[in-house]
């Protein structure tokens, strides 16, 4: 825990400030119980693989290989067959198969490599719980949306670019290309935890803040709307932030017929699956000027060839996928797990199920 | 106000949203009182001139050459020594020289140019106001600080350098380089209305939030303390603001031995004057990798020449001072303006007074 060891060495009366941390604390003894086969290939620095070893030393841990990095899928093993617990990114095939599993807890927010009929009637149909780490992901999504946005306003990329090649100082050009968050206009699609995570770093601006999602229910300080009536704040919007996860009704939701109601000089920014924007109609919305920019932390395909046309596209900004990262993942995905490991040996709910 | 115009275009039951607006509404009607003659150089376009021509038609407006920005300094104009009110970025020899002078409002936040012991004895001793533009500026500034902080956490910077150059889709080094300012320890030094602003803006993360101001008050969220307490609390900061205003007692504030007491790879960002920075300090700590990295809006000169050594030291990325623009900063400073010539018609307490 690197950010708080320092705070020892301050002065008695400084210590006593508030700091919030999203993962509980799991201070509660394991109960005895019998011992669990937990299977995981998240891949792990040796401190989280000791902490994982520590917390779970009344079951049996298997260690699978792990992929290049935190969301890679198994290839398959069949030691997962005897597994109760799963924690990683397993094959789904392996899951199927599996005799023993009560419980699988996927270490990414998405989970559309499981997402089908067949899937879900099994885990159904068995008892078997499914969950997943929104939680973990939520705080740095919304915090990428919150800093994507601030970069538009004040203009970041350009000053940046400025630095880099001509160092121009071009201080009224900047100025007045630069905004006020607080003055604006903001669309979130796909109304989540991130969605509502970034509503909670809005509320202090006073933004103009609307969402849409497929069920709108009440959000303080947010006008909630269906996805049907979408159409009708897109011409008032600043910002249209996407949000949305793939499945048969998002596939290229962001087309051209929508692009084409935004305001002239609006943005536009993609934070949950490529394939939910129609990405030559993006271009096209882009070179006309009817977008004044786009930020993109999802393409399709991901990676995103070096010759592919986006990365050129004027006002076109890539972040590679890291909306969701932080250095700190694979300890907070850990926490987040084992929290929820608690919860399983204890009969409580789990945080994040799905299933 | 091209923002608000398009909602008439939407059903009635979404207009009913909540839209901040800093700038007060000015709906009180001009008292009789004798005619003012006021006197302004400030950038205005046609519209905002419209406006305060509209709203000063029972006084007396000079409208006097404007530099080449809002900010420019008047080169000396004899019709000033006439004025009541002064708007703008008065000579200040002229309104040392002025006979008729009763109020002063500067275009800027800050106020370097006026702010010498004779000048405030001659304000004082024949009670002339002195007021400034602080509140239209606060807002921006503080939304750029907050859109540094979260390109650095986000890693924004490093992901457009790499779409400019090789379009490496580096997501395993931009995910494990990015972090959560939720988790992060912050220090804002010097904390009048952009500081404090910044600081609501930092409470839905949760961030751990210190100040430092000459005089400490208690504010809600934030720990504050003295100037003089700032060196025990420099080792347990993720990110140091530096808003200080340019005074005898902060120049070069930012030095060697300060910059030495940072925490290993925190953050630096200046955002109040450039001579607050020891820049060759600030260049060592960069090189040596004390501080991760530093986002300056404001440096010394300014503009910065094309070849100072800051603009390709490491992990130092410069803004052209601003962080107090925005698209429509004349007409907000022509309302906050107005806003006080209302208040000084009736007698009412001036806003951001000074003197």
């Amino acid at each position: 825990m690197v950010h708080y060891a320092p705070y020892l060495a301050l002065p008695k009366h400084l210590i006593n400030i508030r700091i919030t941390e999203i993962i509980n604390k799991f201070d509660k003894k394991i109960k005895p119980m019998d011992p669990l086969v937990i299977w995981t290939n998240v891949y792990l620095n040796p401190s989280e693989v000791a902490l994982l070893q520590s917390e779970t030393k009344h079951h049996q841990l298997i260690l699978a290989d792990a992929g290049p990095h935190v969301l890679a899928q198994n290839s398959g093993d069949p030691r997962l067959s005897s597994a109760d617990v799963v924690f990683g990114q397993p094959n789904p095939e392996d899951l199927l198969t599996s005799h023993a599993l009560r419980w699988t807890h996927v270490s990414s927010a998405g989970y559309t490599r499981y997402d089908s009929p067949s899937f879900w009637q099994h885990f159904c149909s068995r008892g078997i719980i499914f969950t997943n780490s929104s939680a973990v992901f939520s705080e740095p999504c919304a915090e990428h949306a919150l800093a994507a946005l601030l970069a538009h306003t004040r203009q970041l990329y350009p000053s940046y670019l400025d630095q880099l090649q001509r160092r121009e100082w071009q201080q009224n050009a900047i100025r007045a290309a630069s905004s006020l968050l607080s003055e604006q206009t903001i669309v979130i699609v796909g109304f989540g935890t991130i969605g509502q995570r970034l509503a909670e770093f809005l509320k202090p601006f006073g933004s103009a803040t609307f969402a849409c999602r497929r069920r709108p229910e009440p959000y303080p300080g947010v006008k909630v709307l269906s996805l049907d009536e979408l159409p009708n704040v897109l011409p008032v919007a600043d910002h249209v932030l996407n949000f949305l996860p793939e499945n048969t009704g998002t596939i290229r939701f962001f087309d051209q017929a929508r692009f084409s109601r935004f305001k002239r000089g609006a943005c536009y920014y993609s934070l949950g699956r490529g394939t939910t924007t129609d990405q030559p109609a993006l271009i096209e919305a882009l070179t006309s000027s009817r977008l004044a920019a786009a930020y993109l932390d999802v393409t399709e395909p991901e990676p995103l060839p070096p010759d592919h046309p986006l990365w050129s596209t004027t006002n076109c900004y890539i972040t590679p996928h890291s909306s969701g990262g932080h250095y700190n993942e694979a300890l907070r995905l850990t926490k987040h797990f084992l929290n929820n490991l608690r919860r399983f040996e204890n009969g409580e709910p789990l945080i994040n199920r799905i299933v």
